[in-house]
């Protein structure tokens, strides 16, 4: 896909030649999580996600049965330009699919949420090392015991990824990415992991183990896996995902969802 | 009221004792815009505020029902704690009331937005005169060429709100107000008004004419109108607003609601 535009990548994933995780695709462009519900759910939904903006920054809404974002892609057809989608039906999961054209149905509302790999090429232009892309891993995630606010039937737990900063550049990492207000914006803790209620910062919810070496500090940012969590506790008759890392792809630059 | 908490002086407002403007009441705490609407119009409008931020920060929302602002004012209530109300029907003015007890419908969903009053104590702590004050005036605010985005039957020009300040402290003003991100931030534009299709800045749309002194740049910030003249145009059944200048007094002080 190298040297290829967005729009000639989303492309190949409608004509079915990328079925992969996104991660790598289209440098420099920021990547989204996505979430399409009944409009009857999306008023609390987008309260949900105002009153917990940390872990739920909205980028991007279309309205019920428009199929391209109206900001992150004007030309995009959210139905056939994610590689991979994941459909939840009552909160539990119902499957995998390539192409959601006949399950998306008029009714239906599209939110963008940023995401904090966003940020990780600016941690990395500035020296700071990101040490599940140096081991070619998932970014580790937990569940904290902090409660989001919640919103109608959505609540839950904020959930956060996890980043090993060696203890001299932890107040730049928080700096880098404090901007990206969009996408989860500064570290919400660093340091021990129990204030965030996590035991065993080894034991990871979701995502892989991390490797912490020494004289690094466990940095915390609010994490996109959160309205996941509060979509699954609402039980919507229907809420359709992207498959996880199969994010969208949008017409953003990374350093434009930075703040000036 | 001086020397009176929050709660006090809204216990003196629901009894009548106060149906004046609320500037300068309850000084430190963030004063806020009141937009109260059917829940069948509070998505476009959720939406519409997020995608218009600057002029449309979203402090607080009430769910359906909800009289009391879950963060601004959990001990509140919002039909009697306003000073004055004017009521909108089908987007023409419907009259002014003390006490919305009587039109409040369990449909109804409450909305506080930012209001740019929240930073001038600090712009004045800061050394930067605030002109309007100075006179006891209201800002002058017009409307611009620049259209916000729409959703749904929500659209219309942003508005903005004009402070002219000493040319060598407009980037200070601009430093001061950035933080207060849910009170308009920093400002949209500073100079040649024409660039804001503002064609005479002596006369204004709303509020009173400036006093524009030599060595001083109009410096402009969005503003708090601009939901207003967005829901005259979607024409709701009903629609009930604070009166001009009659807000909500928040629990939240101005300095918390400053980004650190």
């Amino acid at each position: 896909m190298e040297g290829k535009t967005v729009a000639q990548i989303r492309e190949a994933i409608a004509r079915g030649e990328w079925r992969k995780p996104t991660s790598g695709l289209a440098p420099g462009y920021t990547q989204a999580n996505v979430v399409i519900l009944p409009k009857e759910y999306a008023f609390d939904f987008l309260l949900f996600c105002a009153r917990n903006e940390k872990p739920c920054p909205v980028i991007d809404v279309s309205e019920p049965g428009v199929v391209s974002p109206p900001v992150a892609g004007p030309g995009a057809d959210i139905r056939i330009h994610v590689p991979k989608y994941r459909v939840y039906r009552k909160g539990e999961p119902a499957g995998e699919a390539d192409d959601i054209r006949g399950l998306y149905t008029p009714d239906m509302v599209t939110f963008l949420l940023g995401c904090s790999f966003t940020f990780e090429q600016d941690l990395l232009d500035n020296g700071i090392p990101v040490r599940h892309i140096e081991l070619d891993r998932n970014v580790p995630m937990y569940v904290t015991n902090r409660e989001c606010r919640p919103a109608g039937a959505f609540a839950g737990p904020m959930v956060v990824s996890m980043r090993p900063i060696p203890a001299d550049l932890v107040e730049k990492a928080a700096a880098v990415t404090k901007p990206y207000r969009k996408a989860h914006g500064a570290p919400i803790h660093a340091g021990d992991p129990a204030v965030l209620g996590i035991r065993d910062v080894m034991k990871v919810d979701f995502g892989d183990p991390p490797e912490i070496r020494p004289g690094e500090v466990p940095v915390f940012w609010a994490c996109g896996v959160t309205p996941q969590m509060a979509l699954r506790r609402a039980k919507p008759e229907i809420v359709i995902t992207h498959a996880p890392g199969h994010m969208f792809i949008t017409d953003i630059r990374d350093k434009d969802l930075a703040e000036s």
